[in-house]
Order: structure tokens, then sequence, then C-alpha cells
């Protein structure tokens, strides 16, 4: 066996001396997206293998809130049953402007109109959804509740352009971490349809023909290197690269040296890299998802964050993980959220953050943070007087966030990078059709080969625009895609 | 002669029936890296052919304004002469703080320490430099003055971590456009030492074994696909993809649609294309430079910038590249620049500039933008304010370009995205070793497969970072790496 390969080196089928073992589909990853894949391609009645480098299936969806970002079609039943009737052309026009300068039109259309379907479908994999409506802001629902708002759906600039509604939908369980219930329910669905897995084995390379056509993989299975029959296509769900530091350092070095990465542990880019050894595009490998939640508890929406040089730089009623990367781009990484006595808190994620300021007077406020003099107590006088009469005609808070700031004693809450280190995780991918098939830079597809979650880049590609359920969205209905698709290859 | 084959797919060796030609070193691209590549594998006594797409040689460097970003090592003898004396490790601090987030220390350390020496060498290539100083703000010397500030070197925070010095180094033409008589003068070199260049000839697909090791190209000569082996190695110098729409809109969608891309005509993304099909790490594909020139007349930097909010965003001594990025991220794309009767005057580059607003006060200014009542008028207050005082201490602008705005008539010059497009290049590339080696995301150099120029990631990896000159140095310099170690491979 040759071992002359690696994930950025394919094998050549040249060299393949023999298969030790052939499938159809040969699926990388028992994530979300992976068991997707292979529930939709054993409905069409392929043979199907997961390859899975942990122990156990689960990925990093199993850790994740367990929330799909789903309407459109007049809505979901439980957007309906909470009266949100969501027209398809206003959840379009937000995914696109979620997805940035680089949103995927045809990805974002045939997400749209197949949403509610796709939630269908959830549901009939075993997922509960219990159906009803959490009003407020949230990180997930600290209930078994389903529906919420877990974007910037009702903020500046996405409400002036599309008709506002929650879209996060979770499983039904009390408490965060829904993910590892709704990885419960596909796992078990995809291997009560047949799919079979293989724990603990590493998928080292892939298997290329001298045109670049993928035809199988290479394994460590037991300690052996073992090489592996594709018959229709090897499909990669292996994560993301958050896990590897040099990749992140490659290509996303903005979201280098966070402490605590949001990954199950193994999102350490293998699957981008083997879809790039054959010639593929990966896109956007810049971006990243970043947070410092500053709600729960909603009160704090109605702070103002402001940089060292006084001055806000956002609607603070947008999603926290945009807000996040804003303040990422302030001068020297620095920005505080302030407070009043009746809406003093802190957030729940954080419960120990630093207070970097207080004072009687937004002026002792000023100078304790040693910021310029006039341009902290003129932002707050600005924003005060137009809070009173219910307006924020400069940064576009909704109105049911605005109240002057004029309870004493005052507080500057601390966002600054060094004092609250932001969780991130990769955002960037192969580049994908809808169907699943990975594209070379020319747009053609790679015969063989096929890709989903964040080993593709999918809809949410700007870290600006993520919401809540975007990710489980995408890889839960992308997966699917891209099982049926290399089921019905050849 | 099989053509399953582009930049996108390689042809396979397999495949190669018959080499019609063969050489030691071939290069793709006859702009600057071109040619300093061929230079200097002449200089090995390698053969050397150079394949052009183009009528003639000289690439979008011949359109440049011909200036090389160098210093270190106490200073050019421009530097010198002017009373700079530029240490390495300032000019390092410099590069790296340019190349942002993802700057290579390997391949800034490798220039910082030999700029001078690659000073001397383009003298001995035959390119004239006056050695004089030119003060002030420039974006090229109209003079055939050699030394000007072509950077952000002594604005914030720039100026705070290395000592500034002037280090953008023009050849001596009088007027604009020294790019020309640069390559003139390389081209020469290149053809005089026995280089052999092939115009009108397109590179069609780079040849390839088994293991993605490059044997040579597929080419169309004459209207004929030929096959030449390369037997020491291809170096890709065939430019950035600025000029194709759709690469753009698949990796840098933010750069699309200038209608005046800084370009030779030929930057079409193939060579970054041929790198990807056999395997490579193409990097920060997302950045670009881009300019909306504000200066000449340097007298517009006492300007100051607002946005929407009427908020200042940006020192306004910075480069004017890295301002223009900050423009380009303002709310709806709006910014103006406030200017009074004192310095009130029309960029060189837009002599038609829009006039948005005019007052003889700033109120009547605020109000004819039609911005929120109090915002600009306070940020005109405070910054005359401390102005007088001869301080910036928000945004951190030199003193030599700080005075109160308080000369009436007043008017808001709009740099607005629909006003005053601006003009894009591309900075993303392949990822590659100092010495031009081809690397995969794992870190390993592609056999026989160099880079340089802008198919190459270089030092301007970032936009805000980019200084005038930077592109120019990096081309030239990594070119000659690439163009040595190429001809000493095997």
């Amino acid at each position: 066996m040759p071992i002359n390969c690696s994930p950025s080196r394919p094998l050549a089928l040249d060299d393949v001396e023999r298969w030790d073992a052939e499938t159809d589909v040969l699926i990388v990853g028992f994530g979300i997206a992976g068991a997707c894949a292979a529930i939709e391609a054993r409905n069409t009645g392929a043979r199907v293998d997961v390859f899975e480098v942990a122990a156990a299936a689960g990925g990093s969806a199993a850790l994740s809130g367990g929330e799909f970002y789903l309407g459109g079609s007049g809505g979901t039943p439980a957007q309906r049953a909470a009266g949100f009737d969501d027209a398809t052309e206003d959840f379009f026009k937000y995914l696109m402007m979620a997805g940035g300068p680089g949103a995927d039109e045809a990805r974002v259309r045939c997400y749209a109109d197949n949403a509610v379907a796709h939630f269908h479908w959830l549901v009939e994999q075993g997922i509960p959804f219990k159906g009803t409506y959490l009003p407020g802001k949230w990180l997930e629902p600290l209930t078994d509740d389903t529906l919420i708002w877990s974007g910037s759906e009702a903020a500046w600039p996405f409400a002036q352009q599309a008709k506002p509604a929650p879209r996060g939908h979770a499983a039904q369980l009390p408490g965060w971490g829904a993910g590892k219930l709704i990885m419960e329910k596909l796992i078990a669905r995809a291997l009560d349809l047949g799919a079979t897995a293989h724990f603990n084995t590493r998928v080292l390379a892939l298997v290329a023909d001298r045109h670049d056509a993928v035809h199988g993989i290479v394994a460590r299975i037991d300690g052996e290197l073992r090489t592996v029959r594709a018959r229709k296509g090897v499909i990669l769900c292996a994560g993301g690269f958050i896990c590897n530091d040099d990749m992140v350092r490659t290509y996303a070095p903005q979201a280098l040296g966070c402490p605590n990465p949001t990954t199950g542990g193994n999102d350490d880019g293998s699957g981008i890299r083997m879809g790039i050894s054959v010639g593929a595009a990966a896109i956007h490998m810049d971006q990243f998802f970043a947070t410092r939640p500053f709600f729960p508890p909603e009160s704090l929406v109605k702070g103002i964050f402001i940089n060292e040089a006084g001055q806000r730089f956002i609607n603070e009623d947008a999603y926290h993980g945009r807000v996040t990367h804003y303040m990422l781009r302030q001068p020297n990484g620095r920005a505080w959220l302030l407070v009043d006595e009746e809406i003093f808190a802190r957030p729940v994620t954080n419960p120990n953050i630093d207070i970097a300021a207080t004072g009687d007077t937004w002026l002792e406020v000023e100078h304790e943070l040693g910021l310029p003099k006039g341009e902290l107590t003129h932002t707050v006088e600005s924003y005060n007087r137009h809070a009173a009469a219910g307006a924020d005609p400069i940064w576009h808070k909704a109105k049911a966030f605005l109240r002057p700031l004029a309870k004493a004693p005052f507080a500057a809450l601390s966002f600054c990078a060094q004092d609250y280190p932001a969780t991130f995780f990769t955002l960037g991918g192969l580049w994908t059709s809808t169907d699943g098939q990975v594209l070379t830079p020319a747009g053609e597809a790679i015969p063989g080969l096929f890709a989903a979650g964040r080993t593709a880049c999918g809809l949410p590609r700007w870290g600006e625009g993520y919401s809540s359920g975007m990710s489980l969205g995408d890889s839960s209905f992308f997966g699917r895609q891209a099982g049926r698709r290399a089921a019905l290859t050849g």
C-alpha cells in the first residue's frame, strides 16, 4: 500500500493495487450533514458507508443548540401558529442579505423554496418540535419551546428590506443543547435505514484518477490502511477547520487564538483539504462566526455599545454575532456596553464580566474609561434625546429597545478583546452546486465528489450576517441534497 | 492531442503523447514577476522560455506608477541622501502591520533584510532612479524625483509602532506612469540574457503526473495546441484575477462592478486556477486593493471624512487605499469629505467630484446632506476645538494636517459609492514559500511549480494595509526568488 498521500494529496487510482472494500455512497463524517446525506442516499436503495474519526456519531451539531433556521412558504406550522405568515420572498431576501456580498442566489433560492418541506422531513425523522413561540431575544430557548428570533430579522437594515419573522426552530428539550437530541434521532434513522457506520476511522486521502475524478478513499481502519471504493461518490461532511491552528492561521487569521472555539473537536479541515487536493475551489475561507453574547438578559439590548472614540457603531438589537463582528473591527478591538441602573445586568454567558467604569454621571464614566473628553457624553446625550422621542436616527435601533440611559449610577461593561474572548467557528469551505457537487474555480463539477456541512461554503458565509440555526439548517438540507445526488449518480 | 484540460484541470502526464518543445524554466506571463524570474533563471545558465498571452511584454506593471516599496538596512541611497536612516526592524514592523492579520513573517523578514540589495539589483538591470526626495503626499511623483511617502508610514497607528520613513521609490521619468520605463528595462534585460519570449501564446493548462508534480504546460501557439516540457519547473506569473468577473464574484465579491480596474487587461486568474488545479492553497482571495484617491492636493488631507451618522471614522492622513477601505464599510457605502474655503480643492483624479452640500455654517451642510441633526456639527466642533490645540485625541491624525475647518463657506465632497467608483485589483493568490514554491494547504511544496507576482499572495495581502510600491516590490523581488529556485531545481 503506497502511503504517499494525505488530505492534501490524493492517492492515484493507478497506484491502488486492490480495493479492500466497496460501497456505493461513501460519507466522510457522521455529523448532521453526514447523517442527512446517509438517510437520503439509503432512501434510494444505495449502499451507504459512513466513516467517522470519533468514537461516536454527532459531530459539532451534537453540541449545538439544536436550532434550524426555517421559514418561507407562508410559514412553518410553528410560525403560522404564532401568527407569522412568512412569505418565501421575505425569507429569500433575508437569507440573501445574511449571505453578504458573496451570497449564492441559487443556493438561497433552493433553500427558501423548500425549507418548510424540510421542516416536515425533520419531523418525519423523529425530531420533536413542541410548536410553541417564545418571544424576546434569546441565544437558545431555555424552555422546551420551538420558535425564537434567532437573527437580525427585526433589526436595521434587515427589517427594512424583508418583513421580519422569527425563524429559529429548536427541538423540544428543556434547557440548552437540543443538538444532542437532534443527532440521536438522525443517527438512529440513518442506521435504521441500513447505513453502515465505521467509528474511530480516519479518512487519510481521496483516491483520484488522472483527470481528478474521485473513486474512493484511503482510511486507517483498525490500525490498518485500507482502500475503499465508492461506486457512486464520496461525500465530504467532515466539518470546518476551527480546530486546525495552521489552517486558521493560513486562511482565517482573525479567528486565531480563541480559547473556546465552537466545535465538537474534530473540525480539522481535512475534508476541505481533500477537496482542494483534487482541484476544488475553497471560497470565503476568511469568514467566521464570532460571538461575545451580551444578551440575555434582553434588558442589555437597551444599552449602547461605544468604541474608544466614544462613538456608537451599530444598532444593538442586531444579532449578537453581527454586533461582535463590528466590535472586532473597532480601533484596538475595544468596545464597552453602556448601561444605567435600570437595565444593569451581567450577560448570562459572562457572569463575571469586567465592569470597566462606573459613575454617577456619564462624564465620570467617560473619564474613568480614559476616553477623549466630550465624546461619550455627546453620544449618550444624543442617544437619550432621540430615545426619549422613540427614535434612533443615527443607528436605527428598533423602538422597543429605546429608552434614555438616565438613571444613575451608570456603568460600562467591557467587551474589549482581552477581557471577553469571542468564540469562533469557520464559515469558508468547498464551493458546491445546490446538489452538493464540488466545483473547480471554473464552476465545473469534480466527478465523484460531493460536500455538505461546514466542509462546504453554505448559506452562512459572512460572519456579519450569521443567524442561529443557519448552519444546522444548511447542513441538514444540503446534506440531503448531496446524499440524493450522489446516490443517483452513474 | 487530448484537450480535456483547462486552467482548472491539468493534462495528465500519462496522456502526453509527445513533448512538442522542452525548456528548463518555463515562465507563464511576461510582466514584472515573469521578467525578474527570467533574468535570475538565465543568470544560472538555465534555458528559459516565457509565454505571454498578450502581443507584448509588460503586464499590469507597465501601466503602473513604477514605484517600489523599499527600505531597511539603514536606508537606500535615496533614503540616506534625504536623511532617513531606515532601520530594518522599522521596515519589518511596518510591513508586518501592512500585511494585516495574515502577514507572512518569513516572507516579510526575507524582504526587509534584502530590500536595499534589491534596489541595487534594480539599478544594475538598467532602471534609472534620480535619487531625490519629494516631500508631501502624492500618489506618484509628477516630477522625475525618486523618493515619496507612499503609504501610511507617518500615520496612526503605524507611526506609533514603526519609525516612519518614505519608502516609495519611483523610476526616473517626468510625470506619471514610470512602470512603462521599468518594464522596458527589465524586458530588454531578460531578452539580452537569452530568455526566449513567446507572445500571443495562451497557456491552457499544466501537465501533471499522478502525484500532482508539474512537468510542463499545454499552450496554444500559432493556433496549435502544443505541449512544452519544463525540466526544472513552471513559474506562474500570470497576474491576479480582477479581469475575471466570475472569479471576482466567487472569491472577492466586494470588488465586483468596478468600471476601471487597475490592470493591463490580462489578470484573468488563469495562473491561480492552474495552481488550484494541482492542489495548491489559494489564500486571502477575498482581499483587494481599492482606492478613491482624495489627494493630491495635499490640502484635502486637512479635511475630515464623515459617514451618514455624522461621525469621523479614520485619520485622514492614512494611505488613500486604507481610507477607501474604511469608506467601503460605512453604512450604505456613504462618506463625505468636509472642507472649508481655505483648503477647498478637487482631487486631481476626480476633477468633477460631486459637491454634495455647501453652506455658510456647518449646520447648513448637515441639513443639506440630510444627516441627523447635531451629529456632523458636533463632530466638526470637536475636531476644530482639538485641532486648534494641535491634537486629534479621537482619530490621531498627525499634527501637520490639523487645523480648524472654520473659514466659510463650507462644503462636503461626495465619496459615496455611486458618485465616485473605486478602482480595484486583487491581492489573493497562491500560497508560496519565500523562494516561490507553490504550497498545498498543509504547507507542502508542489514539485515543479512556482509562482510570483499577483498570481501569488504576496506582501500585500490586506486591502487596509496596502502601500504604493508594495506590489511591484513584492513581484520583482519574489519573482527573482522563484526564478533562481526553479533554475537550481533537479
